[in-house]
């Protein structure tokens, strides 16, 4: 039956009593595809019905679905004309993981970070009724994303707003990891608001009853049907901004939600639409354990330990010498490898939710305090924090940890997740010391000194199994491997690929950020010296270098291979072949064809 | 009296009538100092009553005052210790307006962006409740800093702890212009909920009154009771995020003030102190125009106008032929010269609120749906948006112009607010465009070209006073002055000093990023390229400059001057003297003497 839905407009022709088979036929469909691809399994399983019900009340493109983090677009994906691409889910050349304007008009932005998807959809939404358009613009988001700051400042500019906007929330009472914080059991209040406006019927009923016993006590009866008026409505922090309430909603409940989101439609002000699902649904192994199965992806074959697990283990091994270390992750725990450390260390573990913003300044408060703070996350959630790390961390000389996991290129989840951009990010922070571990040991090590430190220190590394290269056991700055007239010069997980280029020198940076004058002494009688940087050129490391061979009085070639831009899911290799960073691109660079 | 207070400890030596006398003499010394040296007025007038009341009710630097944005601690200022020095406030060499470390133990951070304080005396309060520490952290933040995301996300997180932990809210109303969104509204519900907690109590007597008719009714009566009192407690956002709420309470009267903090110290869960103060209280036209009198500084002495009145008249005539150009700031209306867009166009203009990540997501929903967004803000609070620069517009290939005012070094506002990191910072955004003009004309076309080009692009310029430099006419990417074998090389308001430097050519960029490699080829031939930069060294222009040259084979000298970390407040001639930027710098470098 999905075959042969081509656009919304097939599914809303369907006969309604066939709804429920499709559901589950959507539902074979994403869970086959993400066991063999890889991917977000339990999100996409939870907004099935949710997802019919959007296609069903609303008319995309022209109506906008923006969905936040969109890490839960498959069925959207489904049925907007994708189905016969499905099977391509995060492969090379094949459909993104995520929305993405490229794919379909039906998706309105390129999205893989939390928490936009508000703002996205009142700047829509507010040049369409600037443009007397009346289309609806409905942002759909889950209740972690409601724990990031950007939702909040958008919830309170959308309380004013005149515009045609819908906001939907997915409550499923997780984020990637549990929720945390006052918000998450606040919503969960919130689910059991029904009871209370039920009450209020029927104290209103009451009220209406109770004989009139005197004057003064009629009119303080009267005051009091008031009071309980006054305070029932607008009890929601949602309608408290500005915004009308509807829900909570069964979301498994097609009829429900399309009753909900066709009243939304008629509220005279943007409104939110409350709906409960539970992850996962129908995929036994996913609603049981959500988190383990938020993102489904094959696991180191060989070698066993990828550098989270190693950093993840290694933390622990500190914290157990060290009370004062503290780790700090933003939803990520599983992620960054966090797990064991928040079993054996829970009063020292801080899992903010989805808020790399507080996390970063939270951290700086313990730091301030003479708490020795790990803050954990990935490449590109980090530049949600960037402010922070500058105006909290930096210029308050506080000493940090931040451990950079999915360095470089991720493979699958693609453009709105390769971590790129850290090292020219990072640059923009005075003081900031960046390093580059390449293999198991050296990530312990660097770790153990950046904790001895008294400065912010970024440890980077990328998502891989830890290598077996045998690390210099020096503490430098930089390491010479071979020798020759040419030499490479690069960071992390090049290395490997300079190690195969023949006949050349490779200087391997251990330390990004400051570079090490003597690092470019050490190529100053170079013929040629080639950069590889997988990372932006602008700003980064390469560009850096090449400076300071200008400044050296280097009178040789100097060239520079980094990305430029974005860059596209597929896979490591392909990539680095792609960005010219493969030990190929290397001897072409280096002309020794 | 206030001379003889050298410590809180002095403070609460005095007797309790005399407090009024002494915050008349705060006053006074608030309004003399900052009519002589420029700075904060309304709102450290609106705070004299209240932090009295916080130093008599809290023993700093123990227990811990942490000021949101600190541009409101001057009467902290007064009582720790530097009364003598306050005459230098702003200065050279003098007191910062802002809190500093390195000037007070009472100082716990170095602030000067908004809505960071929950998170940092969170931070500082959980270590303290690990190191088993009773000290109490106290947040003090104004309504404007509760509109930024991070104080929401630290809220939710502080709604969970046990830590020892009261955050202040200072609402008078206003953020630097009049306070927008749903929140602001929903505050002056809660400043009327005192009237509905004594309902509260009044209804409860009359429940009790009310004569038992018949079983039923009785127990619905019960009912009711147990559903007004559910209701009334727990109506607050705060509370319902899980903190205690205690107040409003009248923030000129300092033993309400006090009895409310005391009654916080006894809560058993963090606790949000509610104040409700007079913005400029106490100088009358600082009470009727407080956002004209948020911050005083001396008007532009000669041409009359400054680069943010020339931005804000030039986008009202780009306007006025173009209804798709909107504006949208962060508030800073007044600040980046939106004054009268926001007037002449009002349905144009979008004030977010202090929510910078919001303002970039929301302008680029309006690119999005074809409208031409024109974000203004300054240098320095753009930091709090780079992850949105990146992900929500650069990635999406959206057209956007960003008007960065306040680059470059600032002067008396300092550390926090110096404008030395954008050019780096936008450099790690793939496909952005950075502008610098240098004259009133150069300021309008190249704000007229940012809006035809379809590209993200920055159009940054100083705080000062328009140049009467008549610009090249050209629309070219750099221009050449002068001729001779060394080059000055640089971009922005430096191009003032460079061309006081005799017998050296000068190269200016126009555009800053991406560098034209023309403007590289036309210094290939000189002995002598120095590059001379008004921003922080890593990530820059002049490195990026470094490493052209060496990747096109320049065999000269090469020099960089650039900012090195932070900059402290002084005269911007003493801040060019110091980093080794004014011409006098410039002839050394070149060994022109």
């Amino acid at each position: 039956m999905l075959s042969k839905i081509n656009s919304p407009a097939d599914l809303r022709q369907l006969p309604r009593k066939q709804l429920p088979q499709l559901a589950s036929e959507i539902r074979r469909t994403i869970i086959s595809t993400v066991e063999q691809n890889g991917g977000h399994m339990a999100s996409n399983l939870g907004v099935v019905e949710l997802t019919l019900a959007l296609h069903l009340t609303f008319d995309s493109p022209r109506d906008a679905l923006i969905w936040d983090v969109s890490h839960q677009s498959y069925t959207h994906k489904l049925l907007t004309g994708r189905y016969a691409q499905f099977s391509t889910l995060r492969q090379s050349g094949g459909l993104s993981g995520f929305t993405n304007r490229g794919e379909s008009e039906h998706d309105y932005f390129t999205v893989g970070h939390s928490s936009s998807s508000v703002s996205q959809a009142l700047g829509l939404a507010e040049a369409r009724h600037l443009q007397g358009c009346d289309d609806y613009t409905v942002a759909v988001l889950g209740d972690g994303a409601l724990t990031g700051g950007p939702v909040y400042e958008a919830l309170n500019n959308a309380g004013r707003s005149q515009a045609k906007l819908i906001v939907v929330l997915n409550d499923n009472e997780m984020s990637i990891s549990r929720n945390v914080g006052g918000l998450s059991r606040y919503l969960a209040k919130v689910r059991a608001l029904p009871r209370y406006r039920r009450s209020k019927r029927r104290v209103e009923r009451i009220l209406r009853r109770i004989p009139g016993v005197g004057d003064g006590l009629a009119k303080q009866v009267a005051k009091l049907k008031e009071l309980v008026k006054r305070v029932l409505t607008g009890t929601t922090i949602f309608e408290q901004l500005g915004l009308a309430y509807i829900g909570p909603v069964d979301g498994h409940d097609i009829s429900r939600l399309r009753a909900a989101l066709e009243s939304a439609k008629l509220s005279p002000r943007p409104a939110l639409v409350h709906v409960h699902s539970t992850k996962g649904k129908g995929y036994p192994n996913a609603e049981a354990a959500p988190d383990e199965y938020h993102g489904v992806s094959p696991a180191c074959a060989e070698s066993g330990q990828s550098y989270t697990d190693i950093f993840g283990e290694a933390l622990c091994g500190i914290a157990d010498g060290n009370s004062q270390v503290c780790a700090v992750t933003a939803a990520m725990a599983l992620g960054t490898g966090l797990s064991d450390f928040s079993q054996q260390y829970p009063a020292r573990f801080f899992d903010v939710g989805i808020a790399e913003a507080h996390a970063m300044t939270f951290a700086a408060g313990l730091a301030r305090q003479g708490m020795r703070p790990v803050v954990a996350l990935y490449s590109t959630f980090m530049q949600r924090a960037f402010d922070q790390l500058h105006h909290d961390v930096a210029l308050q000389s506080l000493p940090m940890v931040v451990a950079v996991d999915r360095a470089g290129f991720v493979g699958a989840d693609g453009t709105t997740h390769h971590g790129l951009y850290d090292v020219a990010m990072c640059a923009a922070l005075p003081g900031a010391q960046v390093y580059a571990p390449v293999a198991a040991d050296e990530l312990r090590s660097m770790l153990q000194n950046a904790l001895q430190d008294d400065k912010l220190t970024f440890v980077r590394y990328a998502r891989d199994c830890a290598a077996q290269l045998s690390p210099d056991e020096s503490h430098g700055t930089f390491d010479v491997h071979g020798s020759g007239d040419c030499t490479i010069v690069t960071y992390g997980r090049l290395i490997h690929e300079a190690l195969q280029v023949p006949g050349v020198r490779v200087l391997r940076l251990r330390r990004v950020l400051p570079i090490d004058p003597a690092a470019v002494q050490a190529v100053l009688n170079c013929r040629r010296v080639c950069f590889f940087e997988e990372g932006i050129r602008t700003g980064g490391a390469g560009e850096r270098f090449g400076a300071m061979l200008a400044q050296a009085g280097y009178t040789g070639e100097f060239k520079l291979n980094a990305v430029e831009g974005f860059a596209r899911h597929a896979s490591l290799a392909e990539l680095l072949a792609e960005h010219k960073l493969d030990r190929a691109a290397m001897r072409e660079a280096l002309q020794l064809f």
